[in-house]
This record gives C-alpha cells, sequence and structure tokens, in this order.
C-alpha cells in the first residue's frame, strides 16, 4: 500500500485519504486540496458552496469525509444531503460513526432514509437504532414495506435471513421472456441492482434462474423454461454467513437465492454483501489469534480497545502463573544450574511459535471447509513429521551455541533435547486442539488465541525442566 | 461450522464434503454415499457409470473429489470429464493438484482446456505449464486468441491486468441501445458472464458504463448516452490487487473497468476475482502473522510445511538468543533473587500478546486503507492509554499474587512496575513498528510475524531486569 503521491506533502496534507495511484473516476474524486477546502467550508457553514462539492462526490468519499470530522461537523455535513444520497453514505459510514448519527436524527428524516435503503440495508439500520425510535419509524413506513423490514429483523444477522434482500424479479415457469422482462420492469424502481430472474412453479417452488443477458439476445416469446439455468444452488435462511460466503466463492455466484423450508425463494444475497462476510470473518479470525475480542477496529475508542484487548491478557496472565508454579517448584534445581534460566526464553518462545503455525493453518482450514474431517488423520502425522524435521534443525542449533557458550555438552544435549521435545509437543497441540474443539462443536478459533501459546508454555518449560532433573542434575 | 448430519455417521463415512446444512441445489449434490460409489467406481475404472454421475455434478464438487484422490486415479477422473467441464473443474482444483495434473495432460488436451476458458482463467493456467509446453500450446491456439493471451502474461500476476478477462461489450457513445445489444450478442458465446456495456468515445476512451438492465427496459431506438452511467471507477493494469480489491469493496462494485495508461478499456474484474483476492489476502495476513512463509495451505506436503515454517523460527530463535544473553548479564542478580526467574514467563507473554495485539490492527488497518496517515498519532496515543488501562490492571493483580506468594511487598512492586511498563512499551512497538515500515514503503505486515513479539521479550527481559536490579537489589 505504498503511494508516491504522498512523497511531495506536507504532513497537513496528508489528510484521510489512502489515495491510490492509478484508480481513476470521471466524477471528482476527493483528494486533499478538495477535503481542505471542504474543512473551511464546514467551519464557515458555506451551506450552498458544500452542497456545489457535494453533488460531484460519490457516496463512499463523503462517507470517508464525515468520519473524520467531529460529531457536530458530521452531523451538519450529513443533514446537507437529499435523502438518496444520505442514505447511500449511511451505509458507507463507520459503525460508531454511524450510531452516533443515529442518534441525532429526526424521525422524519430516518424514516426518508429508510425509506430509499434496498430492504437488507434497511433492516441493518433500523437494528442499529434504539428501540423506541425504531418503532417509531417502522410505525410510518408503508404498512408492506413495514411488515417486511418486520420479518427481516427477525432473523439472526449473522445468517442467509440478515443478509438477503426482499426485492427481486420473479417469473412462473410457464411465462415468458417478456413475463419475465416486466418482472424486471416492476421492481426497477425500487432496487438499482437486478442481474437475475428467478423462475417458480405454482407453488412458487424455485425451479430456476434467468440472466438478464439471455433475455435479452433471445426472440419475443420464447418460454423462460427454455432459457432458464435449471441448477440452482440456493440456501435456507438460517444458514450461516460464513457458510454462504463459502458456498457463493466455491461456486463463483453473483447471486445466491435464499429460500424458506417448502423451497421458495424469499430473499437474495448478492457478491458485495458477501465481499463485507469474507473481510469481517478473516478480520475476525485475526483478532481472535492476536487475543482481541471481535468488536474492535481502527477507529475505536481508548475504552473499547481497553475492553477487548483485557479477558485475553487476563487468560495469558492467568496461564503464565501456572508457569511461575512450574518455574518454582523447579527452584532447587535453577540455583544449583542459573544458566538454565537463560533458556527459558527460547524454549518457550520456540514452543509458542510452533504451536501458532500449526493452530492457525488448521483452524483457517476448518473455518473455509478446505479442511475436512476426514483428513485429519493425514493432516497430523504431516505436522508431526514437519514438526520433527524443523525441531532437529532448530535443536542441533542450539546445541552447537549452548555447547560453545557454555561448554557444557551434556548440558547442550539436555537443552537440544529440550527443544526438540517442545517444538514437536507444541505443534501437535497446536494441529490437534482446533480439531478437538471442532468435534465438540466449539469455535476452533478459540485456539488460536493466546490459550494454546500459553497453555504451551506451561507445558514447555515443565518438559524443559523435568529433561534438565532427569537427564542433566 | 458444525454439521449435525455427521453425528450419526461413522469415522469412514465422514468423506471429504464439509457439506453444510440448509444447503441445497437442484443437481446432485456430492453426499458421502455418492462418494463412495465414485470410489468403487474409480477403483474399477467403471468408466461409464462415472460419466453417468459426473454429468450431474457441478465442476466445484468433482474438482472437490479430484482433490482427495490418489495422482493417478485423478488424472483418469479428469480425464473423462469433457473439454468444457474439464476447464472448470482444473480452475477449481487445489493449486498443486492442478500443477501435478497440467504437468501429465497431453498438448492436445490443454489446449482444448484453454480454448474453453476465459482470457483471465486461461492466462493463470497457462502461466503454471513449464515454458515449453506453455509456447506450444499457445502456438496451436487461434492467432488472436494466441496474441491476447500473451498480453495478457506480461501483466505481473497480483495486478489489475494480471487479474482482468479481456471479454467485454464495448458501444460507441453515439450509438443505440441496439448497438450495444449486439455487443452483447457479439461476445455472448466467447463469455457466459455479461452484466454491463463500455461505453467509449472516438478515441476509445471510457465514457460511461450500461446496465444490462436499462438495456432491457428502455423503447427501441435509445442512444446509450441516454441511458449511460457517467460516474466512471476505473483502475489501471498497474494497480495492485490488493487496492483493486480496496476500491471494489468501498464502491460496491459488480465489475471493474480496467484502462491502459490512455484511458482506453483493455479489460474487466468481476466480483468472484475480488472474492478469491479478499479471501487469499487474509490468509497471507494470516499467514505472516503466524510466521509462515506464503506459500503453504492445509493440503501442503510435509516438505512444504517444513520449508514454510523453518524461516520465522529461525528468526524466533535469534531473537531469543538475545533474550538469553540479557537474561546472562544479569545472573550474579538472579542467582541472588531466583524467585525473579519465576515471572520470567508471565513478563515475555504479557509483553509479547499486548504487542500482538497492537500491532495485527494497526497492520490490518494500513492494509485495507482503514488506517489513514493523518490519524497516526490518534492511534497512538489511543494504544497508550489502553495500553496503561491495561497495563495497570494486570500489574495490580502481579503485584497482588506476588506478595501474598513470596511475601515480599517490594519485590512485588519492582515485579508489578516491571510488567506495566512492560506492557506499555510492548503496545507502543506493536503499533508504532507497522506504521513506520509502513512509512519506509515496507510491507507492514512484517510486523506481525514473531519479529515483533520476539523483539518484544528481549526489551521486555532487559527492563525487568533492569528494574529489579535498580530498584530492589
Amino acid at each position: 500500500m505504498t503511494d508516491d503521491r504522498h512523497d511531495d506533502l506536507t504532513e497537513e496534507e496528508e489528510v484521510f485519504f489512502d489515495s491510490v495511484d492509478g484508480v481513476q473516476s470521471t466524477t471528482t474524486i476527493a483528494d486533499e486540496e478538495l477535503l481542505d477546502d471542504i474543512n473551511v467550508l464546514v467551519d464557515a457553514r458555506s451551506t450552498a458552496a458544500l452542497m456545489n462539492i457535494l453533488t460531484d462526490l460519490h457516496s463512499a468519499d463523503i462517507a470517508a469525509i464525515i468520519n473524520e470530522l467531529p460529531e457536530e461537523e458530521a452531523r451538519y455535513l450529513f443533514e446537507l444531503l437529499p435523502p438518496e444520497e444520505a442514505s447511500e453514505v449511511l451505509l458507507d459510514l463507520h459503525e460508531h460513526v454511524r450510531e452516533e448519527l443515529i442518534e441525532e436524527l429526526s424521525a422524519t428524516r430516518l424514516t426518508e432514509i429508510v425509506e430509499e435503503l434496498d430492504s437488507d440495508d434497511a433492516v441493518d439500520i433500523v437494528a442499529e437504532m434504539d428501540e423506541e425510535t425504531a418503532e417509531q419509524i417502522l410505525d410510518t413506513l408503508e404498512p408492506e414495506e413495514s411488515a417486511e423490514l418486520r420479518e427481516l429483523l427477525a432473523y439472526e444477522e449473522d445468517t442467509a435471513g440478515g443478509l438477503m434482500a426482499t426485492e427481486f424479479p420473479v417469473v412462473e415457469v410457464h411465462g415468458t421472456v417478456e413475463h419475465a422482462i416486466d418482472a424486471v420492469r416492476m421492481i426497477a424502481e425500487e432496487t438499482p441492482d437486478i442481474y437475475e430472474v428467478y423462475v417458480v412453479d405454482e407453488d412458487g417452488t424455485l425451479r430456476g434462474i434467468v440472466d438478464l443477458k439471455d433475455l435479452l439476445l433471445v426472440r419475443h416469446g420464447t418460454p423462460v423454461a427454455d432459457i432458464m439455468d435449471a441448477e440452482v444452488i440456493s440456501v435456507r435462511t438460517d444458514v450461516d454467513q460464513e457458510d454462504v460466503a463459502n458456498v457463493m466463492r466455491k461456486y463463483d455466484l453473483l447471486t445466491l437465492p435464499v429460500v424458506d423450508g417448502e423451497n421458495r425463494p424469499v430473499g437474495l444475497i448478492t457478491f458485495d454483501d458477501i465481499a463485507d462476510v469474507i473481510h469481517e470473518e478473516a478480520q475476525e479470525d485475526i483478532q481472535r489469534m492476536s487475543g482481541i475480542l471481535d468488536d474492535t477496529d481502527t477507529s475505536s475508542g481508548v475504552f473499547d480497545i481497553f475492553r477487548g484487548r483485557l479477558p485475553w491478557l487476563l487468560v495469558g496472565f492467568a496461564g503464565e502463573l501456572l508457569a511461575a508454579l512450574v518455574l518454582s517448584s523447579f527452584e532447587a534445581e535453577l540455583s544449583r544450574v542459573i544458566a538454565a534460566a537463560f533458556f527459558i526464553p527460547i524454549i518457550m518462545a520456540m514452543g509458542g511459535n510452533a504451536g501458532i503455525q500449526a493452530s492457525s493453518i488448521v483452524v483457517r482450514g476448518l473455518a473455509t471447509g478446505e479442511l475436512a474431517l476426514s483428513r485429519t488423520f493425514r493432516r497430523l502425522s504431516r505436522e508431526f513429521m514437519a514438526a520433527v524435521l524443523n525441531g532437529t534443525i532448530c535443536s542441533a542449533l542450539l546445541f552447537g551455541v549452548v555447547y560453545l557458550w557454555i561448554g557444557d555438552t551434556y548440558f547442550g544435549l539436555t537443552v537440544g533435547l529440550s527443544l526438540l521435545v517442545v517444538i514437536t509437543n507444541a505443534t501437535l497441540v497446536g494441529a490437534t486442539v482446533p480439531l478437538f474443539l471442532d468435534r465438540m462443536k466449539i469455535d476452533p478459533a478459540l485456539a488460536t488465541g493466546p490459550f494454546i501459546t500459553t497453555s504451551n508454555d506451561a507445558l514447555g518449560l515443565f518438559i524443559y525442566l523435568g529433561f534438565l532433573t532427569l537427564i542433566y542434575l
């Protein structure tokens, strides 16, 4: 993510756009100069001039600007936007900025905005309101729209039902191309993004999908049954969003129909929802691996950062007290060979690294479905062999270092052998624990946090000092 | 990723499908029973029966089956597929399975397959062949297709040029809807996925984009200029794939035009390429964080696992030798207060965890563009405050534990104070190093590997033992 354009700018000018060289737009692209202007105009509350500038900007860029403004200025700028633009911008804001804004907006303004949105986005916005406001908005909307939103609100946020939009064109399987085009026309006003038409039979059961491209190219009067693709992959409303993302990625799907228990289409999920899911799920994995609870990002405040991190720090704390106990139980041995303490860090760190290397691959493989259950044994045996190879090399090196440094062959052999066993053991623990958790229906990602490192620390020290006592002393 | 269906299956039946309850298809879904059948039929080389089964399966499922077969059986099954199906399956295979297969296939078969593919996929397959085979295939193809592929081969794999397909419909800005539909028809045979038509002026410069939906709904003879969206975002061929993914995600784009230096469209990137990029980039970050070089996945062999992991283990090794040196330089102090050694693990681990927590968030924020340069100071000061909060709580706890255990107030205070300083310092190192690397145009993800943990280990021990010597002894 390097950007040469930044080189010749002063600190002040490096505003908040991570502009990328080679990305271009026929609309105004928010650049540093423009952003300085906007800041000045916002301070001066120059409404007319700002509205002029804003009409030329993409909603995602306006959102990026508002994300950076203090609360009052953010609200001022947001209130200048016409409802259609405002609804797009609201979706693109950082979650905490959006929540602050929603709290401040009038019910009338919120209703305007919700009316502009597709059902899947509208429901996300309504879900972020406090209950009272949400009820007020839902009561103001047209009965049909309100009923739809209430229905969508009932689905878990991270399931297919929570992701889907309910605007999609449907045509009966006995209809013609013209019926399909009419179906597109009927919802084209509500939603700009239409790529396919769902084909259903008399019971409303999903039978096939027709591409818009095929509607364009075939002769008038062609039955939709002739051009539909009957190989339909669909998901039920209760399927988890990570599974939805995996299915869409596996089968390269642009849209995925969501069906009820009777296989009747009730919604659709589009690629862009999924890009966000893949991004979110990866973010979640990374946060878990780093020992952070899920709900922080780069824009979180001090208290959120603090709260997101403390729990795992405390788990690590408790675990390392166990390590202290292990060490204290070898106090006599340690005071006889004080040099043994020098290698505590290397034993701990190498075990920790080897364990994390193994666990992160297994956890990720389980999450994406790449690693299925039957391959468990193959995976474990490969991990074991790789660990022995790595452990042998590191141990030989450590023996060499200890021998040259401390000048004690027997001590060097003990430390080296310990390292081999610790690396192998930590690798197996790292690879096994997530598989075991998965079997127990517990989220295997738990194993990548400080949990596995910490248990490997205590275990590794026990192995090291145990060997020292048994072999060397 | 729990799957209740697996509960009542024996070990043998849990074959390699991570089937998800609620995902359905009107085509045959590969289930355990079917897969057992296929295995038996492959062993018996029952060609006719297998071909019958394969025609009902989705290419992604066939690929999943082939991924699991031994090399010879995999080739046998693959050779049964008609070219069109074979080309799809080849794309969906694991990279190492695909490479093995490509090595074994005849030039005629490979040519057939490459001819079936869209240019962006074809070029990926050709790039995986050895040079001689690639030349042979390119010479056999039609001159036009061959020239196209040679051109695409020249782009870096991880840039917009490397991702793009070159099949897209173009219409002149003075044309009508009928011209646009003709443009779609012209390439519909080559490529099944068409969602938009690019509008260019006389020089070939990109001027706008027309949705297929709008082509369907407007009256005959409508000028494309009337229905095109002139707000076009595009990327040059040399833009990095991670930036491409960020742009498409930010602006919610289904397809992204790729242009040359004169802003003439030369290709397009579709959502599904990007889903893979987001997945890959996250995978890469996770691997870096875990101390693994990029090229391993769950299906890698022993030697790949070994090779991917050794480098970072060795970096950790070298770093921890430094920690050993720090400890040895405090040998006299350690032998006076052997209890000081008990708390080496907790000091190291807490510093390590705090450092990783801070660095992973900053690295991820830089990668997605969420954390822009001007917010550096704000970020750092928030990190600092959160670290002081976390450090204070952990330190107070540690003081309590040491006081109750060892019964030495002064020693407890020293250990506790050290922990506070170590956590704060490690957090700042974790947050600063990636920002610094980013400024220096070095990939900040380097900072999340064992590198930062290891330097925090040595630094933390130095702080701890330094305080011990200065304050307590």
